[in-house]
């Protein structure tokens, strides 16, 4: 998961375009970077860590120009190297183009390795430089042009920013997997993840923009819509509902807090049980946590503190200490929990050993029951679109029944939120939604190289001058 | 405000510091820092930051030893630099000392004077520093003793704790103004200004230190407890209640989180109002408003969502951009405040600015009415120990009726919380608490020469070398 | 100017590295790299500054294996940045390759275009991406021959290293504008710029590569040698022996510290001059000076000291202060100079500036008379073959004559070193030397399209991210 | 050995120091710092390293004022860390002081330990720290008498500037160890360790102060000098001529290149010997090798090369490499050497290996024969005042006889320059000078209590903060 964020045609873009990163570093905390051009130079600053941290005030002086483009990129495993980090920068026959990418691309490894055999040479390991290839080797006259082109060869979802020296192009592919937010801002347009990011500057005017969407918003020119051949199906994340997103954005045409609000309701009514206090996994399991409490009448309690501190910490304490695993982050009140029965609510599953960790914390500050709820159906396939999950066989549901689960995270009950039920909290039609975590039916199915090709590029790739910043 | 813990006669003090630090990192995010000892050789790391920053594993096990002592410091305007971090670490002729102070000594400035005056150097511009130069000055055989004697002549507030060669000597001050914790972890003692530090790892047993009270825990020794002559009234700090303390704690005999619910049925009982929404202001108003709510039967709403990764960020756009200001911070969720009468809230009102910038945006995002709940009582003195308030001309209640502070916020209405309300909140007896910044009675009066001596320090202290971290 | 190290077959390769580049550190100060392999994984290191700054124990330790290359580069202006810093790293379709290069192409920037236009995307502003691009294009099944194919399409001065997963080629341009040598290493073979290289670590058998000779040295096998059709003329820049190379090492087949020795010498037969001192312009003038002091009889002095603590300085003091100008690298002695005729002994004159300011400096340290005696002959054509020097015009003997140079310098007296006495000195043939900064006559002349270029790439490569460093 | 450079009374103070202490680089590359002062906030920048390293224009820039002082400090085993960084900044009832200070107290652990049982806390582990405490300790209307006072309580060496307020105090221990003088540049008073600083900056009228002088520079008022009673002897180290000031400089009365050609030629005439060529081990050699040379007839080659990029290296290969020693710094001209008889003139021997390392590197570059020549005669007893030199037992020369020490360091033959001759080199009467490392007559003994002393200050300063910088 990633943050974008652009600017087209305003005098502070490298400015707003740090305040939209800002908004959004929820999405991403491993690297952020902008880029921006005033129509001659293109300027980039980049760093591992957090938005705050990386740029200050003299960075951003050093990025002048109207237009600006900027990535928050999420922390995964591996090639975590500043050399990844986005926006990506290259020189073309077109002039120079900047790149940012939010999503995954599942046929990446065979055109890359079909394009390395043509003499193509990568800067990055990062599936998002073959766009840029594929441009680079279909030139046209209009860059939009050459973006079309390329965007008609990559499978898989993708919502970006292309920064050119004549403006930003933005688009979002066919299945419409990731949110992309079109705004207007004193008379410039600005793109966006999500609608927080707009309003904390407030950007009027927002739309989303549509499934297979290109929108061109140069120097000026009117802003321009083209669309891609609309020939896959939509297949929207409905995670962002239900996790990723910033409860006060609009997502795919919902509230996301309503939406939350409204699965906590569902599940109430689906999966009922008689408790004392219903006690959220913050921070995403507040307002599902406020549903349930008001469909099923039992007292909402705070009963998990969270520490917001968190940064890139080391805590792995030696043999003699205790593993304080998920006490880093969250904290029982004991007050509150003391011989009641809990409801936890959370959002989703996946190996079930922080599951397990949240409810004997919770069981050892005196809860007298701990019931697990979940406002999404049990993950049981890995995601291939942009999600950081494990492998098939470390999902805890892809092998073990609910009863199982329930035993092996040793509450007192669990229920998940039903494949239906998501469906009635969200505005959309379920066809809509991509649904593979749950069901395996994959609307695109990655190019079967992938693998055998990572190993390959980590061979460039461990470069510790990057790893050490 | 900051946040202290120590340990002694555990293999892993400094890491037990590091976590301890991690979960007080809330009452300071400006520099931290750890000392540690193997009994003989006194080993210190320090930076400007969080601790999550600053403190690598490298840095930790270049801290070996059963005993160590942790800071953690508030951000506080001007001196600002690495040369005021604590630890505060020295050489006396009694051996090493390191020392480590939450709160405000307000006779420092005449102890330095006078200790300058017959020849003493001093290293910091910290008032904490005229501890270790009394000690200097005083040497017992037993530590304990010179500590003794140093204390019985400052006067003010003080959570201290002192890192000797042979362990861990803690004192809490007769008025008992700030909290401090003991407690016992693996047969090691801990020290900690709030209990959550001890959830974290699950310390037992823990208790608070009275005021007056000094606990030396050295090595090989039963833990030892000396009385200082109790001849000043006690005046515990209720703002640990009401704001700083995290809701998890246990301060003063209370359960913070409880505490802070009490506070908001209170205030509902006191100064109800006629609305559709009660929403706090995050984080520290979020008890308080579920109490509110319960009380009133408003619906509880978390109708502003806060940024958590608010860092030591440079905001400060040009002029072409609207002023963000409370945005980046906060950000109003439209879908549930649009067109409702909210109730918003919140600890305290200092100078009126931040309070009129959350009341315009809820009302911009479309509420029809915003009625400020404050619980608190007006805040009309400044403190002199510890929490960095403006002077008594910038608080708004010094000179403006509510009704005109009401004005000045934009609210339709504006209630605080009355000081004999808040005291039925709170299990200690009203006399026990400082009262001063509401009624302007302080229980110890700063001395005179503490302006003036502050601005002569200064010229010692602008240390670009270390401003530059 | 540029210096190359390499090694192949040894335990230690990166350490080896280190201490060659060390050696090598007078051929460039702004940035140094080294890339190494375990025949697995490719690791890289770079950085700005001198080699002793950039690589840590630490550092070294990161890069294991038996093969390795570094480089060091010449401070110039405008592209100073870290991307450009070498080893280049990439991933082909022949596996990962990595590139050090000294010298200058002069077709890369059409070739460079011709290669955009077909797609490929270049990482950095330095002409040595192009070979790679080009072998990238050009794949075979023994890498060296791809090198062969690559090299054979470009044009200009090159002496290069490439590190495959296997081992080491190396490869010297036909013209031979450029040194590299060959030796061997406790049983690995070792490649270097300059032979004290060697010295350092006392490797043995070193020989040059002839001009087109490429040599493998690859895990297992054999060294082989392979020679690039042998079209071109050779013509060495013999600019090495009268200043770039340490005068401790062999180039071209000349003890450079003889080669200078002999170049003093002639000067003084050539331009006689009564006086009573000999005084070198340090450091590469001192052999020259010490030969014209033996050939002319007049003593040889230490007349003026350099502080060679000069690093990256900033000395460009506010206008209250005069102009230190050369006094920051200089110094007279002035018990040594005062009342006396000086004869400055110096390699060549640029732009004449800094010349008139040492005449000037001497004279006001008290000399009665300044001779300028010049080891090469007036420079008034560009070098395109990987000198720093300033444009044509920018160079004072291109628009001068020898006594309008006189003039410009103030000295008493002036004279260069014929082109005939200069080759009298060396041990080549005349006509296997480069005379195109003394004669305008290139034996390669670069493509015309590389300024309009160099203008459009620098759209790209403004990165802030890398100045800062 | 340090290096110290003030300015009173120049508009452009910080800046003019910064090229001051970059003239005296050589006395000191450990550390650096420069304080200085507008008469209101003293504000100072310190960091490890080289002065062109440490200082930015940016950190010039925050150092306004007419008045500053500065220091180099050299490299020492053992309490290498910032912390020790001069100048050191303290604020007294005087207002603020900041001393740099060349040389060494021979009192100062017994002052030091009196000082901390009568409670005073010290910041660093310098000597000279014991000065400003013994100043805060007797303040006086006017400093320079508190600075008097507390001069009158140390022995030992030191050439100072004391930075107030008000402007510079110099001061001169009575004995005259180190040098330190005084110039006039544009109006102002520019204080230096040497005359070279003062050239580079052309400031003119120097004039070293006197043995036991006081000068005070101070806003406002004529230059003052006052006189320290002289009870001592003076007793200047004359290793300032034969080794630590740079050539161009004058000390001591003496032109130092002057000297150093009339210690080459003594010693030819004392202890001639048949060979071809006359090679100074570089830098320090260079001016006796060519008075050798000119004295015994024998040519003077530069035989040796030096690498003048050694910096903060580690160079410790693993055991596979052999080791080095000292080839990273030097390396043969073996076209010079090979067959020859080679006098190599150096200017002392320490312990014998380095002098043994350099006879073997010049008789594997093919020499037949190697003689070494040393001006000075031989080292036998450790210095206490401010030259850090190893343990009586390490000193060769305490322990071997002179045909031992030539075995050892395996020279053909050997011969040190007697100390009558030496002292016909220099300006001063012989009694002038302290000759204790070749006599082991101590003109000040060291207080015993130093050494136990040293091991307990170590417990309080084991502080990685300052390491890791």
């Amino acid at each position: 998961m990633c943050g974008i964020f652009g600017v087209q045609g305003h005098a502070d873009a490298a400015n707003l375009t740090y305040l939209g990163l800002y908004a959004l570093q929820h999405r991403g905390q491993e690297s952020a970077g902008i880029v921006a051009t005033d129509g001659r130079v293109v300027r980039a600053e980049r760093g591992m860590g957090h938005v705050a941290e990386i740029f200050s005030r003299k960075r951003i002086e050093r990025l002048p120009g109207t237009t600006a483009i900027g990535h928050t990129r999420y922390s995964t495993a591996g090639h975590s190297v500043l050399r990844n980090a986005q926006p990506i920068v290259v020189q073309t026959s077109m002039g120079p183009l900047a790149l940012v990418h939010n999503g995954n691309l599942v046929n990446a490894a065979a055109i890359r390795e079909q394009l390395e055999a043509e003499g193509s040479i990568f800067q990055t390991t990062s599936d998002s430089e073959v766009i840029l290839h594929l441009m680079a080797r279909n030139p046209r006259a209009e860059t939009v042009e050459s973006l079309r082109v390329a965007l008609e060869q990559v499978e898989g979802a993708y919502s970006l920013l292309l920064l050119t020296s004549e403006g930003v192009i933005a688009a979002r592919d066919p299945h419409g997997f990731r949110p992309l937010a079109l705004g207007s801002f004193q008379g410039g347009a600005v793109f966006a993840s999500e609608t927080c990011a707009f309003d904390l500057m407030q950007a009027e005017g927002d739309r989303e923009l549509l499934p297979g969407e290109i929108v061109a918003a140069l120097d000026g020119q009117e802003i321009r819509s083209l669309m891609l051949p609309a020939r896959r199906r939509v297949a929207r994340c409905v995670f962002e509902q239900i996790y990723f997103s910033r409860p006060d954005s609009r997502i795919f045409g919902d509230d996301v807090s309503a939406a939350r609000l409204a699965m906590g309701r569902k599940l109430a009514e689906e999966s009922p049980v008689v408790a004392d206090l219903v006690v959220p996994v913050p921070d995403s399991g507040l307002f599902a946590a406020m549903g349930f409490s008001r469909q099923s009448g039992i007292p909402f309690e705070l009963g998990l503190i969270r520490n917001h501190y968190v940064g890139r910490t080391f805590i792995e304490p030696k043999q003699s200490i205790r593993d304080f695993g998920v006490r880093v982050k969250l904290n029982p009140v004991t007050g509150l929990i003391q011989g009641r029965r809990v409801v936890l609510v959370d959002d989703s599953i996946v190996r079930g050993t922080t599951s397990r960790k949240i409810v004997r914390m919770v069981r050892e500050a005196g809860a007298r029951e701990v019931h697990l709820r979940i406002t999404s159906p049990p993950t049981a396939y890995p995601c291939h679109y942009g999600i950081n999950t494990p492998t098939r066989e470390e999902l805890i549901a892809s092998s073990k029944t609910l009863e199982e689960i329930r035993d092996f995270t040793e509450a007192d009950s669990l229920a998940y939120l039903s494949l239906e039920g998501l469906f009635e909290c969200v505005s959309g039609a379920p066809e809509s939604y991509c649904t593979a975590c749950w069901t395996g039916s994959y609307p695109v199915v990655p190019s079967s190289t992938r693998d055998d090709r990572q190993g390959q590029l980590f061979t460039v790739l461990a470069d510790g001058e990057d790893e050490m910043r």
